[in-house]
């Protein structure tokens, strides 16, 4: 389970309840209730971070929704490995398309919902319920008719890597996490890349276009490698490239939030 | 389990864990743990918002508590489908009595607690074996002696509608979602009859009397359907009527709080 | 599980996904992940306050993990009853040591590992794997050389009383609870002893170091015996000696965080 929900009020508990209620025997994980609220592109973002450790056959159900109540359809997305359930508004697509997609149906029969279904809490009314029979072995098709993937909505952006010479690249932070570091747009390969071949010790010039915060950042093989303070570039756990300060935060340093555009520019003379 | 413990401590864990210790197969829900500390009326709702959505034979463990410690008794409430276990402080009442009542017992034997019985944390050493015995079929009788119900200390106020005529009706803000909606202390169909039938479009001036703050509310299906910023009143996904701001805060835009009065009045030329 | 790494970010999904991937009958329960980040002796206090109440065999994975990715060692150790996977920086050792330590090896061998094993995240890619594996009953020997508990590093202070005449002590917070409440670093039999005897009702001055504020405390059974806003020092639910405000917070009260040191005296004339 992945929403924006938050922790404090019943509606996480309310879809676990309709859960146990058609299968006593289901497996719940949380994977975070925390995605910043109404943000897709968060809540796509922690979705492809995380759903490839999960087992084979695992059923994500991911309530990031801010058109609920409006036309946008409700989702089960078949894919190599997995089951995906969720609105129709791009959060599931990342983590989808990677893994492979099977088939795409949309939730439309009313016998695997809970009544009355309400208009604003689709997580507790029609996810919720296709998930737990799901685990009973439902057949996907008999969830609603087949919908083309070419006809869903966009997924968000979570990738973008311009390269502009000279040794410069422009990335976006895709999302800031606990520690206050910034992950950043393109995989570590990519980046490595575009600026010519990133070595522990290289130093590069980083501006946060957002805030017009400089700062000078090296490159390091895990962020504790680095003094204290001390701006970081590094591989980050999930393949990512991610600005880290050890035993502080980037984002206070950079005053860099989630959508940020950053330069990263080598040597000292960049002009970010 | 319902508390007012946050997780950033270990009281919820170790409530758990006496748990898994007597009944290592027990299924083990959150419903929240943020709930306010000490707000027995916060509590109360939370559970009366969420327990039906539970499979029958539920045990429920709530422990909102100011008076541990003191003479207050622990109880056992047996209802038509449920059990509920936690302090005789009224927050089980809301949902034991809309449940049904059956029996309520005092939880007085000690064979059935954690050793030594602390006097400041109940829930693990009395509520939660209590309830791990219970899932282990344990029979309700054997916790302590029958109490009157007409004993129990009295619920909070969660329903609270005041007709005043002329199209007004005064209402309460019974909880604040952490979207910044506003729960209102009456079910929609309520509401509905004592403004004289709400139709989706209609045109509501509402006064938060807490902090003098006025604006218009228009009545809609579901918050989404609105223009960004404007004030709804719908029937919210728990039959309650409710304020919301579409992407946006119910609760900042009128200043109010739970504990609110609301007054709620047809016409632009409402006085509030 | 007990980490620092909080629960808006997938880090400790990840590590449930890992484990259930080894294990799907695993049973998983959250201590806190709400850790102050990066501290080691809030860490080693929580799961010194919780450990013993789990069933016999449980497996505890600790990761508040400063030195990642630097040269610290990944341990495993077998005490009496448990097993603790944690990094070698002395979380893990209060609670090991008060349960007694059968052995500790370092878990090197990369058949438990998850491939590639990134830089900075062992809590999945180490720590994880290898308590679903230990579930699985692997063999404790299997995973890396035994290593002396002597060359392990040192436990953070948890125990401090210092015993200054005429009725005064000396000891420090270690940590302050989601109510404000500031557990001292003493049992209460110690204090007791330490002070000559404390009693319901008497009255001590207690001064904040780190603030300098003073006020007086009533030793009480529990704090709820208390009127409102009385500073109490009671025996709290864990054993040791904590200082809380009925309805309000001593933090607060006393200006005095984790790691403050505060002096207890007996009567009204005390210095601090």
């Amino acid at each position: 389970m992945l929403t924006d929900f938050g922790l404090r009020d019943v509606y996480v508990a309310a879809m676990k309840a309709v859960i146990l209620a058609i299968n006593p025997e289901a497996r719940i994980v949380d994977i975070t209730h925390e995605v910043p609220k109404f943000s897709v592109r968060d809540g796509a973002f922690t979705l492809l971070s995380v759903y490839r450790y999960f087992p084979e056959g695992t059923v994500f159900v991911v309530v990031v929704d801010p058109g609920v109540g409006g036309g946008r359809r409700a989702l089960l997305v078949v894919t190599h490995r997995y089951f995906f359930i969720g609105p129709d508004n791009g959060v599931l697509l990342p983590a989808a398309l990677e893994d492979g997609v099977e088939a795409v149906y949309e939730l439309r029969n009313s016998a695997y919902m809970v009544h009355p279904v309400s208009a604003s809490f689709h997580g507790r009314d029609i996810f919720s319920p296709a998930a737990a029979w799901l685990t009973r072995h439902a057949d996907p098709s008999a969830f609603g008719p087949e919908v083309p993937v070419e006809s869903l909505v966009e997924p968000p952006r979570l990738k973008y890597l311009e390269v502009l010479g000279g040794g410069r690249a422009l990335v976006e932070v895709v999302h800031v996490d606990g520690f206050g570091n910034l992950i950043l747009s393109a995989r570590w390969e990519e980046l490595d890349e575009a600026l010519g071949g990133l070595r522990p010790g290289d130093e590069l010039r980083v501006k946060a276009l957002c805030s017009g915060v400089e700062a000078l950042a090296r490159v390091r093989r895990v962020f504790s490698e680095a003094p204290r303070g001390e701006l970081v570039l590094y591989r980050d756990s999930l393949g990512f490239a991610e600005l880290a300060v050890n035993l502080g935060s980037a984002a206070e340093k950079l005053r860099a939030g989630s959508g940020c555009r950053v330069s990263l520019s080598r040597g000292s003379s960049g002009q970010g």
